[in-house]
C-alpha cells in the first residue's frame, strides 16, 4: 500500500494547468491524502482563467498564469506541457519556488533529478529547483521492476504497454468516447485529436518516430528508466501501444536477470512489501491486473508473475495496471512534493 | 497479398457451426475466391436449425447436423467448439469426408496435420482425414514470423496479444458492444459470457492458467508454433490479453535469431514477398498495423520493423494486426481446402 508522509508546516502551493485531466488529480491527491496547504493557487491559460473549482469544500477561482504568478509559492505542481513549463520554469525557480513538473521538458537535463520517489527519493535532495516527474509508462513498469531489480539486478527489460487516453488529457478521453459512440451509432467519426479512429481500435504510440524506428514514448522508457535507476547497461526494448481504454496504463515486462531470476514466490513477496504495489494474481479465478481494477487507485497492481519458459533460470514475466493520471502523474507529483 | 490455387473439380461442401461467427465467415470466404462448389451444406444445432442463409445468391436452409450429414460430402469445414467436433469426427470421416477443424480438438495429434497453409503446407499430404486449423494468434503470429525464420531461424520470441472480442464469437462481440454501450450511457452492465466487464477494459485471456502460470492460449502459441514449424527447440514466452477491439488480432513480437538478425530493409524485403502479408510500416506518418484496417481483409499487416535495441545483432521486433474470423480462422481453413 502506497504511504505518504506529510510535511511538517503548510505549504503554498500552486496548481500550473489545473483545469487538465493530470490538474484535477493535482487537487484530487492533495485533497486525499491532507496534504498540509496554507494557500493554494489554480492556474490555467487565459481561455480557463475565470473557471470556479473546488479544493477542500473552499471554492477557488482559477487565475490565468502570469510570471508574477509564483511569488510567495513554496511549490509549484506543473502539467501545462512542455513548452509551458519552459517558458515559466525560470520564474518559479526566480520567486524561490519549487518546480515539480510533469511535462518532459526537463526531465533528461543533467541538474533535473528525475524521481519515482519510491525508486530514487535521495535523488530529489540534488536539485536545483526543478524536479522532473517521469513519463506515465516509465513509472508504471518502474512499480512492478525496482521491488524485483533493487535485489536482483535486473540486465535486460522486453516490454509492450496497453496505453489509455489519458495520456493525452481530456481531449483524447473525450475522442475516444465519441469515437466509440459514433461507431456503436454507425455513423461516421472523424479525429481531431489522433491521426486514427480510437473506438474499438489501437495503435502505435502517436510520437514521432526515430531513426532507430522507436517512437519517442519507447525511447522515454528507456532513457529515464536508466537515469532513474542510476544504470546505463540496462537493456530496454519497449513497443507502446495505444488501447480504447480511459485512465489506466497496462504493462506486459519481459525480465531478464543478471543472476538467477527469483522464485515466482520470492518475487510476489518482494512486491508485495513494495509501498504502492498491491498484487493481484489470482490464477484460479483468472483475475489479474486490470485498467477498471487500477483506475482511481494510488496503488499500482501487479500479477502474472511467472518464470519466462523461453528463457529458463533468468526470465520472469509479470503484468502491471496503473492509473496514468495518479500514480502516472499527479500523486507521483505530489509524492514528490511530500518529501521536500 | 494472398492468392488461392483453386481446385479442379467442384466440391461437394458441409459447413458446421454455420450460423456462428466463423462460420458466416467460411461461406464468405468461398464466395469471395470463388471456391468451386458442386453442393454446400449449412449445418448447425437444433437452436439455429431452419434459419436461412444466402451462398452464392442462392438462399439455403440450415440443416441440424446428424451423424449422417456428412454422406457424399468431400469436404467439411468445422467450427462449432471442440466438443462437437470430437462427437462428430468419426461419421465425418467414415463417410470420406475430410474434416477441417477449426476448434483446438485434434491439433495436437500426432496423425493430425496442423497447417498454416504459406508456412508447412507440405503437411497436409499426411493427413489421415483430419486437419486442424491452428489458434488464431498462433497463425497471425506466424504470418510475420516465418517469412523471417525461414531465411534465417529464429531461436526465441517474446510476444505479448492485443486480442479481439470475435475469438469468443458473435456472443462476446455483442457483449463487448453492450457492456461499452452501458459504459457511456454511466449504466451497470452484467457480464455473462466473460468474467469480466469488456467496455474500455482489457484483462488476462481468459483461459485456465497451468502449474507454470501461462494460461491455455499463451501454450497453444508456444506448442502449436512448435509442432507446425516441425522445431521444439524455438522458445517462446507469450501474454495473451483481451482488449476491446472486434474483430481483429494484434500481436507486438520480439524476436531472438540464432545467427544475426537481418536488416530492416531484408525483413521487410522478406515480408513483403511472402504471400498473405502486407508492409503497413510508414514511419514518417506513424501509421502501422491497427485493426481497423486489418478488419475484414485476407491479409495481415506488418510493421513497426525495427532493430532491437536490447539486443544489438541478433534482435528484431514487429508488431503484427490480422482478422481473427478471416486469416485467424476461416480464411485459413478454407486455404487449406484448396490445397486438397
Amino acid at each position: 500500500m502506497s504511504t505518504q508522509i506529510l510535511p511538517q508546516s503548510p505549504k503554498n502551493v500552486a496548481i500550473a494547468g489545473a483545469t487538465g485531466a493530470v490538474g484535477r488529480e493535482f487537487i484530487s491527491v492533495l485533497e486525499k491524502i491532507n496534504y498540509p496547504i496554507k494557500n493554494i493557487k489554480l492556474l490555467s491559460s487565459k481561455r480557463s482563467a475565470g473557471e470556479k473549482m473546488n479544493f477542500a469544500g473552499e471554492e477557488i477561482t482559477v487565475e490565468e498564469m502570469n510570471k508574477d504568478s509564483f511569488k510567495g509559492v513554496d511549490i509549484a505542481l506543473f502539467s501545462a506541457g512542455s513548452s509551458i513549463s519552459k517558458e515559466y520554469a525560470k520564474s518559479v525557480t526566480d520567486s524561490g519556488c519549487i518546480l515539480i513538473d510533469n511535462s518532459s521538458a526537463f526531465r533528461m537535463l543533467d541538474d533535473v533529478p528525475l524521481v519515482v520517489p519510491e525508486v530514487n527519493a535521495e535523488d530529489i535532495k540534488n536539485n536545483k529547483g526543478i524536479i522532473a516527474n517521469p513519463n506515465c509508462s516509465t513509472i508504471i513498469m518502474l512499480m512492478a521492476v525496482f521491488p524485483l531489480h533493487q535485489k536482483n539486478p535486473v540486465k535486460r527489460i522486453v516490454t509492450s504497454t496497453y496505453q489509455a487516453a489519458s495520456g493525452g488529457g481530456w481531449a483524447v478521453m473525450d475522442e475516444l468516447m465519441q469515437s466509440t459512440k459514433a461507431n456503436i451509432e454507425g455513423k461516421a467519426f472523424v479525429p481531431k485529436e489522433l491521426p486514427f479512429d480510437y473506438g474499438f481500435n489501437l495503435f502505435s504510440h502517436n510520437t514521432p518516430i526515430g531513426d532507430n524506428g522507436y517512437n519517442q514514448e519507447e525511447m522515454k522508457m528507456v532513457k529515464e528508466t536508466q537515469k532513474i535507476l542510476h544504470n546505463n547497461d540496462i537493456a530496454i526494448a519497449a513497443t507502446c501501444v495505444r488501447v480504447p481504454v480511459l485512465r489506466a496504463h497496462c504493462i506486459s515486462i519481459n525480465l531478464e536477470f543478471i543472476n538467477s531470476a527469483p522464485s515466482v514466490d520470492e518475487a510476489r513477496d518482494l512486491l508485495k512489501e513494495f509501498s504502492g504495489v498491491q498484487i493481484v494474481d489470482d490464477r484460479e479465478n483468472n483475475h489479474f491486473p486490470m485498467p477498471i481494477e487500477a483506475s482511481g487507485i494510488f496503488d499500482c497492481l501487479v500479477g502474472r508473475i511467472r518464470k519466462d519458459i523461453s528463457n529458463p533460470g533468468k526470465g520472469l514475466e509479470l503484468f502491471v495496471a496503473g492509473d496514468q493520471l495518479l500514480k502516472g502523474a499527479a500523486l507521483n507529483a505530489v509524492q514528490i512534493a511530500c518529501y521536500l
